[in-house]
């Protein structure tokens, strides 16, 4: 069972609602968190028939904005969708949260109500990013800290490292430190020490990395703090997309089935990131962009009910189809 | 008269002499700067009618590499090509100079010999970022300073204002601070200082920017410290050579004239940021990639020899052509 925030996110409820009763429609059972009377009033619009499929509505009167203090807004909406689909995944009744609403309040959300794993201090965000070949490289954090201590690096090194076999299917894996350069003695304050951290430890630490290593298959995780991840993550995407449009509009004579196959490729570079998942918090939590649309809703949906029911390694997963 | 560091970057010194050769034999005079018997010797090799060719050689013994200390080097390496090469402008005997060497070296034997500019602290290393339209995106700071302070960040904002005419070709530019998200709440501590800073200044500060909205020329430039600013640039030069790989393979059955104009494009876009400027010191000093091949040296010559010759816009130079 998902749960999902249907406030979440720039194109809330709607697109939210369509993703998922799309995915609903696929027989994957889900339950809509929100305003119980809009969600039955939006889902009617779209599909009539909406009762026909596997959907479950949670109440949720609050919602939490994207602008809204992360820490304070969880503690005074008690009834928000974000802490009613946390509480969902507390209880059991469903099996992961999928939210594309505000990450911060979502991190605290899951921090205070599931609690955080040993010896973690800070949750991080942690997603797949493509790579030349089939295989995904994972980056943790993409977004959820912007201020890091050394610490936390060395803390989200250890989470992936974890994590990978369930999510690469890779024992002891490479681990390399985001960098400005590869050499050791290149990096901020703040990477400096937590390559000391790292050399030290006994995880597989291979050193820094620049982005052309981590396309490039050089290392299996990339560690960074949550702003600069969050800046790797959001080029990525938009170089994918600018990339694209330039092609079509210069290739605007070519075959239409070749431009299908530009997008096709473009899209599975883009959508590999789609849901990135909570890690370091004990329960399952994806964090959809803000920005995302019906169809990227859908994907995570999909790709993580199928993830956490069969738990098979995500890296298997290798392309996301609509 | 363009002086260049014949010792700095990887391919250093083949790549840069074929570079270098190849853009005095288009009749741009220029002054190698480095070992006098190895330069005279390479050259040979690669022409033996080098001679006849607007070659001047400015001799330097030593060598800094790209892992040594920058500020210990400058001071212990008083005959090498960095240090060499900057001294040629400022005697005027260059108008700009070249390097793919250690970067941090260049920015402080630049401030040194040249002279910081006045109420700037630290110069940094300025770019042109591709966007969606022909129009480029002024990038300030590329990589010269991974450790910066709210203030630092405001003077990028105010050499880049200086510069925008210039360079762009826009007066009054928009400037934005590059952040994890739009909304003014968004952003690390150093960035959030920032923006205040910005907010109450008298730039046209339009307030935090994604890498979306760089792309989408939503802003003219944009501002943010060495560390965010080098993964962002290298994110999107490897994001597009990513792209491209992945279209060849895919399109392998395709018209070799529709793969030759995809390479085109991706050649473009990251060509674009190639030879970055220092800002901030006085005199002009261009910083090129480390992997910099000779293609990518020719360019940089051909391209700020005409630039610092005509004081035309960059911008007008909208395509790079080999």
């Amino acid at each position: 069972m998902v749960a999902i925030d249907v406030m979440g996110g720039d194109y809330a409820p709607n697109q939210i609602l369509a993703g998922a009763l799309s995915a609903a429609q696929k027989a994957i059972p889900i339950i809509l968190v929100g305003p119980d009377q809009l969600i039955k009033y939006e889902l009617s619009k779209l599909d009539p028939d909406w009762q026909s499929y596997p959907i479950q509505i949670q109440h949720a009167s609050q919602v939490i904005y994207m602008d809204n203090d992360p820490v304070h807004s969880v503690r005074q909406k008690k009834d928000s969708s974000i802490v009613k689909m946390i509480e969902l995944v507390k209880t059991g009744k469903a099996s992961v949260a999928i939210s594309a609403g505000n990450s911060g309040a979502i991190m605290v959300a899951a921090s205070l109500i599931l609690g955080k794993e040993e010896n973690i201090e800070r949750p991080a965000i942690a997603g797949l990013l493509p790579s030349m070949s089939d295989k995904k490289i994972l980056a943790i954090d993409l977004g959820a800290n912007t201020d890091c201590k050394p610490k936390y690096l060395y803390q989200f090194a250890e989470l992936a490292d974890k994590y990978s076999e369930k999510f690469l299917g890779i024992k002891n894996p490479r681990i390399g430190l985001l960098a400005n350069g590869q050499e050791d003695c290149k990096g901020s304050f703040l990477t400096k020490e937590a390559f000391q951290l790292l050399k030290q430890s006994n995880l597989n630490f291979i050193g820094n990395v620049e982005p052309w290593d981590i396309f490039n298959n050089k290392t299996d995780i990339v560690v960074c703090d949550g702003f600069a991840g969050n800046i790797l993550l959001k080029t990525l995407e938009t170089s994918v997309e600018m990339f694209t449009h330039l092609l079509k509009k210069d290739l605007a004579n070519t075959h239409t089935e070749k431009l299908f196959q530009i997008e096709n490729i473009a899209k599975n570079l883009a959508l590999s990131s789609t849901g990135a998942l909570l890690l370091g918090v004990k329960g399952n939590v994806v964090i959809c962009h803000g920005n995302s649309n019906s169809q990227i809703i859908e994907i995570a949906i999909k790709n993580y009910a199928q993830f956490f029911q069969q738990e098979k390694t995500l890296f298997q997963i290798k392309k996301f189809t609509i």
